[in-house]
């Protein structure tokens, strides 16, 4: 049985090029007692797989030249030697970009296709939707009838923040690159309206729908955007700062000019991390599951196909924006 | 009696120059039933002033052109005919840039100078000890053990800053321009130690004494100094945002670009505006006033003189840096 794995071979200085991976194969070899070998079925493709490239302090450590890149993934259990998992089942775990990991299990999280479709667990159940759960309603900290702004709307993290803002009585306003994106978070996920930055005048328009300010800006994309919802802030605004796609493949990266309206308006932004709500992972899962079967939550996705080898242009297409919801890499339908 | 004021002629495009202001001088006209006529002692000079000259939404109504100048003041009350205020009181009150006012005293507050000297009273006493004390203590969140860092430490504001971290037990380290500052900030208010960022190697020289990282920053002049803190924060660190001295007289401000170490160490940058806490002046001026009287807090200021005259050059000598403590400048000896 052999094992394709994708390696980061060079660091990228800007856009990541086709330099920076290289692709392996060897055989897989056989597991040890206690072990379990799992075959790669979905893989999340995530921002935040370009920070992992750099060789930079972060809220974990970088991928090493020469080791398989860093990805999360559902996988299935093809051999068992640990009485906890069987033959069949499905897992969500850190296997990595290749075909089949083997590991002892202990960050394993069995999930059932019987309840939600796969890459839901990647996406809506998986650490976008919990950076979604907790950047909103712990740093966030949104109330009823204040109006909520999220950048990315029709990305995966920003998808579900809008529509926990809508079940918790907010007004909310999302920003997307497109149209279509905005008509699809409009009409499929219940926004009460998107804004288009592609379009122009984004000051303008936002400023029009959000009649009454911004008192909560979900933020993941950073440069103009940020800047421009900066001017637009109530007094003790909450921004959340979760990414910023606009700046990490910039070699030179801008930060929000408008920063002093933090002190005009007494607000505040603060960074988020979802690992350090893992305690609550389950109860935050349990109840964005109420949501999802309730047909309050929209747990969207996109599949991408070509398998593993298409690893690097999947990663591409998610930094050009050309995704509705959760992005996964399908390695094996 | 005659009274010169200082009126705002022109609004400054960056730096402001000689024909932003008008001196006028007039009768002083005699004062009705419930008013007071109070003469101008000591004239606060103050960062914010910039901020007011400006027409753009703040956090305070912008200084209309033809008026006079907006400034808190001290004043020694000449004529009253209001049972609340006698000749020979002295009182704390917004003049603006004048010899004379005339008011209604319902903004005043009675002062001392047998207790305290009276510019004492307009900075440790007065807006700038208070932002400091609500900036650090509610904002900032410093526990014992902790590290604050302090920019504008000689200043009227952060000199306050770093004497309460000390009392709160914080290891508190200054941020000052010039040696002379430096030597000032460590042996006349105790910081433990004051990096003089004009010597260059801001970074290394902090990083070396901050040797467990930062986890509040008290910021008050922005820029690169801003910047370079920003990468040397812990987890969860706080930054209060009181003001950026550098960034008033910039054309083009610059945000903060490392401004994703907020997203790595889950920290927070919030704004403050010390007026939010106006019902809680009173205890706080109480609590200060006992830390000066007992020794643990410097009331330092710095008095300028030349009459309501010199209020532009004074201003321009505030950005320049050229104070240690609250600078004020005295109006009648």
């Amino acid at each position: 049985m052999q094992n394709t794995r994708i390696i980061l071979n060079q660091r990228p200085l800007g856009t990541p090029t086709s330099e920076c991976w290289k692709i392996e194969t060897m055989a897989v070899p056989e597991i040890a007692e206690g072990e379990v070998l799992v075959k790669t079925k979905y893989i999340s493709i995530d921002p935040a797989m370009r920070g992992w490239m750099n060789d930079s302090k972060s809220y974990i450590k970088p991928v090493e030249l020469g080791d398989t890149m860093r990805a999360l993934a559902i996988a299935e259990v093809v051999a068992s030697k640990n009485p906890k998992y069987h033959v069949g089942e499905f897992v969500s775990t850190a296997t990595g970009v290749q075909e089949y990991a083997i590991s002892e299990g202990k960050d394993f999280v069995k999930v059932d296709p019987k309840i939600f479709p796969l890459p839901a667990y990647l996406g809506t159940l998986g650490m976008s939707g919990l950076t979604a759960y907790f950047g909103l309603l712990d740093t966030g900290q949104p109330k009823e009838g204040e109006t909520v702004v999220v950048s990315g709307a029709a990305g995966a993290v920003g998808s579900v923040v809008g529509q926990i803002a809508k079940i918790k009585g907010c007004k909310v306003v999302g920003i997307a690159g497109g149209q279509d994106k905005c008509d699809y978070v409009v009409n499929q996920l219940g926004f009460d309206a998107c804004i288009d930055y592609k379009a122009g005048n984004l000051r303008k328009n936002l400023k029009e729908v959000c009649a009454d300010g911004v008192d909560v800006y979900f933020d993941n994309v950073g440069g103009e955007i940020l800047d421009t919802v900066l001017t637009l802030i109530n007094k003790k605004a909450r921004i959340v700062i979760c990414g910023a796609i606009s700046q990490y493949n910039a070699t030179k990266p801008e930060g929000p000019k408008n920063y002093l309206s933090l002190l005009v308006n007494r607000a505040r932004m603060e960074g988020i991390v979802v690992f350090d709500n893992a305690a609550r992972y389950g109860e935050a899962a349990k109840e964005m599951a109420g949501w999802i079967l309730e047909g309050k939550l929209n747990a969207n996705f996109q599949v991408e196909k070509g398998g593993i080898k298409a690893f690097p242009e999947t990663l591409m297409k998610l930094f050009a924006g050309e995704n509705t919801g959760k992005m996964v890499l399908e390695v094996d339908a």
